[in-house]
């Protein structure tokens, strides 16, 4: 798999699948199809199946696609099938609403630290995790051997904290502050940004 | 313009130019290139001259954007020159933050209700916003006449909220909760998943 490009919109389909699938596991289904799969997620079966078929022959012709083989393998793809560590930086809503948030389990996501640079917040523990001083934050990234990192800090510091934590190891940047940010080759970020979603939708609507 | 479709990636791409070009004008820049935008988004030059190219000629062979123009432009084709008044469901940890969000200012979007079913919650204050009760949601949303909704309520109560939200007239719903929703013909629905974002990085990690 390593030797072939697959596109980036292609990899970017694939949680969106295993979250269908997931579902459908836990409701005690076992087979579906990429019609299924299409009409649930407003993709069509044709997209789904050409997706699916360049990581291999994951369902036949007229049986479909096994459910929990099809989950393992888009898990093993995406290197979930183990758990990442997680570093999420800025103690204030979004980190918090982060640090308890229920949807990463057995998604493959742990958040093991939290960094911030409030006297008042540092000590303080969410969902079981203490908040650190964001001093600390080199040090402490690198020695957990940390590659996952959620940002949740203002927009005018994002920069200098991404630049901290990819010196630190972090390979992969999930960003909250409405700021894009650079980073060097090899360096992964996304950005969740509501406002950008939302307009997004406003266009279709009258 | 509404005679010709536009592919949805192509819509989904138009917020991310604006914010960059935003960000450009707030920093006193009057003019940019596709190949500026390009190399600060990760998307090729062509792309976004293709993609821009859909809506009219908004640059010059030679001479780039106007930041100014084409951020007007943007701006109108996402009917975002205008405030939409939004609803929040849900006043957990989620809702609190959206509440509470910087992002929204000026990007077309205000939050003028909040709802929830916790007696704790309801008549509590976030960022000036009095918690109301979801039982006068219906009713609430339908006065108001808002379109815009962003839902942060438990997995297992979203589709519910959601089938009101939309009888109520909402037409536009952004989705915190880790579960499809399936909404009828004409109303939009977006999900904010961070799992799936950090699925998406892992793939690309050793």
């Amino acid at each position: 798999m390593a030797a072939k490009i697959i596109p980036d919109i292609v990899i970017g389909r694939l949680p969106i699948y295993l979250r269908a699938l997931t579902r459908m596991h836990q409701k005690g289904r076992q087979v579906t199809s990429s019609q299924e799969l299409g009409e649930r997620l407003g993709i069509s079966a044709a997209q789904i199946r050409k997706d699916l078929s360049q990581f291999g022959e994951f369902g036949k012709q007229g049986t479909g696609y096994n459910i929990e083989f099809l989950t393992q393998k888009i898990q093993e793809i995406l290197k979930v099938n183990r758990i990442w560590d997680v570093a999420v930086i800025g103690a204030g809503d979004i980190g918090r609403a982060v640090a308890n948030y229920a949807g990463f389990h057995h998604r493959g996501f742990r958040i093991t630290k939290i960094f911030d640079n409030d006297p008042d917040k540092i000590g303080s523990t969410y969902n079981g995790i203490k908040v650190q001083d964001i001093a600390t934050m080199d040090k402490e990234v690198e020695k957990a051997g940390i590659k996952v990192a959620m940002l949740a800090v203002p927009a005018e510091e994002a920069q200098q904290v991404a630049d901290k934590l990819v010196e630190s190891g972090v390979r992969a940047i999930l960003n909250y502050a409405p700021v894009s940010l650079n980073v060097p080759k090899g360096v992964r970020v996304q950005h969740i940004d509501p406002a950008v979603h939302l307009q997004n939708m406003t266009y279709y609507l009258d």
